[in-house]
């Protein structure tokens, strides 16, 4: 009998097609090998040596070597051809019946590291740290800017997930409005806190730490989750086991065990289920919520393994065909090599 | 400079991304050509002659066939693997923290012809009138049920957008529960019927009617828009001109206009973007809120030309790199063979 199942922070319900469920090792599919890559590539804007085919970087970390000269270990610049772009305050107009306004913000590229060959999963920890830290940086740049109202910091990895450059980087847009979905969220969470006194992600943390049974890796700060009403096979949440509303609030001594959790579970992915496509995102705070005590950030990662369609498109319920549970167990048990047996 | 724009129904915004604009020419991709379908093939479910390889119809057009016999023109069958089974009422219950219910509910294939080599744009008209009368056959059976809160009839064509078995079909699920995402919607319909005394999709017929920027089809009884906030590429809507809340209250003197206009509107983009993959729903109102002033049902089509990834996953905006009112000219231009020139 399939099941349905209500996210309990969003309210969304989900259908689990328990009919037409799969075991997880059905989702590990023979990925064709990609052509093996080179470590740098003489086309790719990306890549050391390269600088000039970008526009010029807001930010780097580099070992002693001038703006836009090779010497990076993590480099960001705007995006060439950006979905928002900086200018004055956005004022909305009238479009006929309709309405609109300029497409106001930001969008980043963070070239995550000069090799043009690896993804998070083969970066060493320390190469993802260094990632993360320019995450908050920008972030917290970014959140300066009091027309930037949410700030979403992503990755896509893979064609399936929508990229189109393969030299690893993920972005970062700022947006001068609040969608509705995030709000919609937003007033749920407050919602539960208003009734309960509790934020509703503090409450699904420590729910799931003591059932145990969606739990992928639990760590002193971080909580690594197949959440209960999963939207796709293998979706997961690393969540902070602190309170806090905005990712710009992370203290520095949390980034290091944050990079580390997100890349250990970017390594099961990688490990267990033979480098799937995927996409993921920092889901925090809009500007104006920042501090508020039902909001708590949260890491997102949906496998691009199944295809949302008619269904998807005309009802917002997702047809999941595994189990969270199912899941959660697989990715448990996937023993991820040391990092110095790997290259 | 991009530009933010507002769906007036729903509120959400999208991103019209100038910077990365394609021409409308740029989405016709020469597709490699599929192997060339046989008109039968003997290990398709849906061919005629293989009706025990499904589980028995539940309705079917015929010339005078029994049941579950060859001799069918549409036929019905329930989903051999269903997202959601009959079952008794659907009463929640709860796991721990969540809630959770049984997957109660109908899924049901129709298979549009016995033709495996066939999709909607190479049906004739009468064909496309008789899957569309079955659609309504279908709804108005399923709303007979008050457990069948939601009635969506949909359809995945091509891989991209899905589908799974090639012979032509569409899908219709019925669900015991109205969706957040589609209840969202039918309050925003509310409140702007609440301030200002009329439906909002007939405000929006009117208006572009009026200004006729994104009007692809101006028949009597329907208009095909490209619509303003398209999150997509090619994105259309076919709206009824008269007001009416749900599919299911369509009178048989509109199913052929209806299924006309359909079928035009499928043909305009398989020829004008040679055969794109796309998925189609019809957007109807709740059992409950049939006959309301606010709700007003139409079609949508969504060509998979493009892939939402990490931006849309964390903030619902979509970024569409077309202009919409681009779009409607270019297919408002297309030119579709007589069917008798085809074969």
């Amino acid at each position: 009998m399939p099941e349905l199942r209500q996210d309990f922070a969003t309210k969304e319900w989900v259908i689990i097609a328990t009919e037409r469920a799969k075991r997880p090792e059905d989702f590990v599919k023979e990925r064709s090998e990609p052509d093996r890559l080179p470590e740098r590539d003489d086309k790719c804007p990306f890549c050391p040596g390269n600088e000039r085919m970008t526009p010029e970087e807001t930010y780097a970390l580099r070992n002693g070597s001038g703006p836009n000269e090779p010497g990076w270990l993590v480099r960001v610049v705007p995006n060439k051809f950006p979905a928002l772009v900086p200018d004055s305050r956005p004022y909305r107009s009238r479009s006929g019946l309709y309405l609109r306004m300029k497409g106001v913000g930001f969008h980043e590229v963070v070239i995550e590291t000069p090799r043009h060959d690896k993804c998070p999963a083969t970066l060493t920890e320390d190469e993802m740290t260094g990632v993360v830290s320019v995450y908050k940086q920008r972030y917290s740049e970014l959140n300066r800017n009091p027309t930037n109202e949410l700030i979403l910091i992503f990755r896509n990895q893979g064609k399936q997930a929508g990229t189109s450059l393969i030299h690893p980087h993920s972005q970062i847009v700022a947006t001068p409005i609040v969608p509705p979905a995030v709000r919609r969220t937003l007033y749920e969470a407050e919602r539960f806190y208003d009734a309960m006194g509790r934020c509703v992600h503090c409450e699904i943390v420590n729910y799931e730490l003591r059932v145990q049974e969606r739990v992928v890796m639990d760590e002193p700060d971080f909580v690594v989750l197949v959440p209960y009403a999963a939207q796709v096979p293998f979706e997961l949440t690393i969540i902070p086991k602190f309170h806090q509303a905005s990712f710009g609030e992370i203290p520095d001594d949390k980034i290091g065990p944050f990079a580390r959790v997100l890349w250990t579970t970017l390594r099961k992915l990688y490990y267990g289920l033979k480098n799937p496509d995927y996409n993921f995102a920092i889901i925090t705070a809009p500007h104006y919520s920042q501090g508020e005590p039902h909001a708590h950030w949260h890491l997102r990662i949906r496998p691009r393994l199944t295809t949302p369609a008619g269904f998807e498109m005309g009802t917002q319920i997702f047809i999941n065909t595994s189990l969270p549970e199912e899941n959660a167990h697989f990715l448990r048990q996937v023993s991820i090599p040391e990092p110095s047996s790997e290259q």
